[in-house]
């Protein structure tokens, strides 16, 4: 049987295919609910994708954590940045004194409907002020500790190769190749 | 047929109750989808809601918007609120130095499957220092422009008065009352 990526981004696609080998994307448009806890908008929209598949799919969502919002936005991001973008948060981390944050993906796999497993990956940085062209979404404001630059300043390889999701995806896939631990 | 509001809360029917007259709680628990947009969040409670009811009752959504947020967090405050509560929120304003915020409830009435219809009330504030006890979640930090206290320091009566829950009902009602406008 595949193993499905519910995504509509090809690039995530694309990485988890260098990781764990054969996978499929899965279009599909799931409500994403209001939550803070990424584990809980994951299954919800695993739940939702029982209607599509009994099994053999996972999701993946990734939050930026800010420590000067104890948390916030997580799995609101996108909405921050609609709202404020990536200068705007840069500006709270600043006016706060407080720049430390966590990047954080965590990973629904639906083995089947009874079994649902997650994963996550995290890595710790700090929030900078927009740096970089690269690839997508925050990574102008993230620079992860231990290094000089920001994701955006990163090739897409580079950034890969020690990204938070590369670290869940790495989880599922001892995951899927020891399933009996 | 019986007006119907969808809400966990006692209260809020109560007060439409005393706007709108006849009104039955319906109590039954929706997802509510990540937006900035109240509108897109109650058209997705309300085509959840179709399962239940084909017509005939209506929801609302209460926004805190703060305008050094350009907007956030709107209709995710809840989230807010439990990340960072009233002082954190208070924060965020005293450390840009910019205080103004808007209070926003949207309703959403479906009369029947094709006719969805939404209301608006907004009243103008000022984000403070948390003050007073009354009331409830965001009522300490919020001060209508005109008055001299929180919605924490005023009585039910007094904040249902002039709140801008009431400003959207009574747009319901008179949409009611003269559906031919």
């Amino acid at each position: 049987m595949p193993l499905y990526f519910i995504t509509g981004n090809k690039n995530k696609v694309d990485e988890a295919k260098a990781i764990l080998g054969e996978v499929e994307q899965l279009d599909i448009d799931l409500p994403e609910i209001q939550d803070i806890d990424a584990n809980n908008i994951i299954e919800a929209k695993i739940l939702e994708s029982f209607k599509y598949k009994d099994g053999g799919f996972f999701i993946e969502d990734t939050s930026l954590c800010l420590d000067c919002l104890n948390g916030l936005p997580g799995p609101l991001i996108k909405w921050f940045l609609k709202a404020i973008g990536n200068q705007g948060l840069a500006d709270l981390a600043e006016k706060s004194g407080n720049y430390k944050a966590e990047a954080k993906t965590v990973i629904g796999y639906a083995k089947s409907k009874r079994e649902i497993y997650f994963f996550e990956g995290s890595i710790k940085g700090k929030i900078i002020a927009p740096q970089g062209e690269a690839n997508f979404g925050w990574d102008p404001i993230f620079r992860p500790d231990g290094f000089d630059k920001s994701f955006a300043e990163m090739s897409r390889e580079e950034k890969n190769n020690i990204s938070m999701r590369r670290l869940a995806l790495e989880k599922l896939n001892n995951f899927l190749k020891n399933p009996a631990k």
